[in-house]
């Protein structure tokens, strides 16, 4: 039985995982309130893989808390991992409640966690603001369910859909604000793909440059090829760098290894890169959350395949004309009922831009 | 001296004066309030050309109005028109004091009714809430200040900026809450201008159907070498359709008018109408404001020639790809720092769609 105190601590424990947004990788953000006689006696959250989990931090510097209630953002683990279960902590530390927000995604251990504090006589509540519990950790969660990482593709436009000129041109559409957010972005996921051309054409660096600590995305192209320049400015930055290729050409993979490269081949599909075979691949890296920053034609072939969750479009107030390059390249759709619709799920002013956040219907 | 009660009825009066939004072609949209002792004794707008003026429609019912304030959304008119001044109606219905929100903007007669209110012993403010007021009646401002139509371009288009497919299949990008939206903006206008192209590939009615009583805006369509069918469908339609080319052609010319067009000759540049007097011509035919239902070519003209006032951009929660036809042709625009600025005014949902009003900067 859940009451307006519980979604009230339970915020609480979602503001502190947060506190992990830009660390956890590849876990999920936790955070955990402790709460008794209506007093706060405990926080935590888990900060980074092989630090405490949210519970422990929460209860380490509590002398006693003995008929405690728990508000945790997910389920309590039971298993033993590069840390000790979650569930024994709580249960030796006399926790008399625990409220989870949402049960552990992973469907091999979904329930057991509450089962084992239920096991030992804790009252356990489960539920307490899912949604935003679950808005959290989406890439985990799509991970753990679907084996896919949370693909998110982030694009910056002109008001009339340009992404740059017919030349290239794109420095800058945007506004210091909005390419401000796009390092939020960046420093929030886990890895950013990018196509060959791109590379070609930009030499990105596409590593996150904040003010404050972050583990560096890791850095992901599309290379059907193997036509990435050793001198690629991206392989000489923190951070590991990854070229996915159908080539086979040992020579050229070891100059790119050699340059600072880690270098994959995977299974290809009409003469390009197997898309799902490239998300496969990824969620076994433990990718979580992937940003895409890529051209017209992989934005077209991973629209077409369906796998984007969701778009997050930057549109600056101003005009480039029907000869700037388009977002999407998408040969096969010729008329209006092929159309792909989508669902706009956010509208807010960056600056001089609008950030639109859409998913797919 | 202005007071918050000044500012709470002037409100009232532009509520008033809102009614006429539909139907005071080519006169503005006024309205009055009549206010003693804190009671509003009299209200009043103006409704259509020929019928009275706010300040008479609300003096009409008030048996006696001596002492009254009467707020004016616009400064009362000292001169003889299709109706007496209503400086003279306010003066011998002994009005005390009148409040105007802003003065006539005719450079020729501005000033000139509060000069004479002010003769005949009425103490005169005037100010209050005076952008407002200027809102109401943007064409009308604009047409006396500067002899040209207020302009505003409607365009509707995907998330990724295409108006239509390859093919020109428009039907329907956005939703039929936005397509009532456009029809709103078609009754406000004075005036709906396309290109003969437009015309050629959808025979549009560009007309206004809504379940109220509305003046059709003439219809207006720029047609270089009056190359409109007789049989175009806006000829039959209730309003006038208006025909301005650069061609001499009399056959032709009365064929369009046997069918029921207006043509005007205007002068060319570069082999077309020269858009600069289009406009002219337009203002001098009393057109407040101007409506731009145009294809990209259209568009990219007078976007170039900085003849837009205000753009209104409905955006569809779809993608339709490259291919696709796109808002601004703009041939000469090669650099990003050649690009278009402009200012983001408003944002709002329609429906499922996005509407985006932007002015240049």
């Amino acid at each position: 039985m859940s009451t307006s105190r519980d979604a009230f601590y339970m915020a609480r424990a979602i503001q502190l995982a947060k506190k992990g947004r830009y660390t956890t990788d590849p876990n999920p953000r936790v955070g955990c309130v402790l709460v008794r006689d209506g007093v706060v006696i405990g926080e935590g959250w888990h900060a980074k893989a092989g630090l405490g989990h949210a519970e422990v931090e929460a209860l380490k510097n509590v002398q006693d808390a003995t008929g405690a209630t728990a508000y945790v953002t997910l389920e309590p683990c039971s298993h033993q991992g590069k840390t000790p279960p979650c569930c024994d902590a709580l249960i030796s530390a006399g926790i008399a409640r625990v409220v989870a927000a949402m049960q552990d995604p992973n469907p091999q251990v979904s329930g057991s966690g509450l089962e084992k504090l239920k096991a030992a006589g804790i009252e356990v509540g489960c539920g307490v603001l899912q949604e935003d519990a679950q808005a959290l950790n989406r890439g985990f969660i799509k991970r753990m369910t679907e084996n896919r990482p949370f693909v998110r593709s982030k694009l910056a436009m002109s008001l009339d859909g340009r992404t740059a000129m017919a030349s290239g041109e794109s420095k800058w559409i945007t506004g210091a604000e909005a390419r401000a957010d796009v390092q939020r972005l960046r420093a929030e996921s886990s890895a950013i793909l990018t196509g060959i051309n791109t590379v070609l054409a930009d030499d990105p660096a596409l590593n996150v440059r904040v003010d404050w600590v972050v583990e560096q995305p890791l850095r992901v192209v599309l290379d059907t090829h193997l036509n990435m320049p050793v001198t690629a400015k991206m392989a000489k930055l923190p951070g590991r760098s990854l070229i996915l290729t159908c080539a086979d050409d040992p020579q050229k993979q070891r100059a790119l290894q050699q340059a600072g490269f880690d270098v994959y081949k995977l299974g290809g599909k009409n003469g390009r890169l197997d898309l799902h075979a490239v998300m496969d691949f990824l969620s076994q890296q433990q990718i979580n959350e992937l940003l895409v920053e890529a051209g017209s034609v992989l934005n077209g072939e991973l629209l077409t395949e369906g796998l984007v969750d969701e778009y997050i479009i930057y549109m600056a107030p101003c005009i480039l004309g029907d000869q700037g390059r388009g977002l999407f390249k998408l040969p096969g759709l010729q008329q209006m009922a092929e159309k792909k619709p989508l669902k706009l799920r956010d509208v807010r002013q960056v600056g001089a831009d609008l950030k639109l956040t859409y998913t797919p219907l």
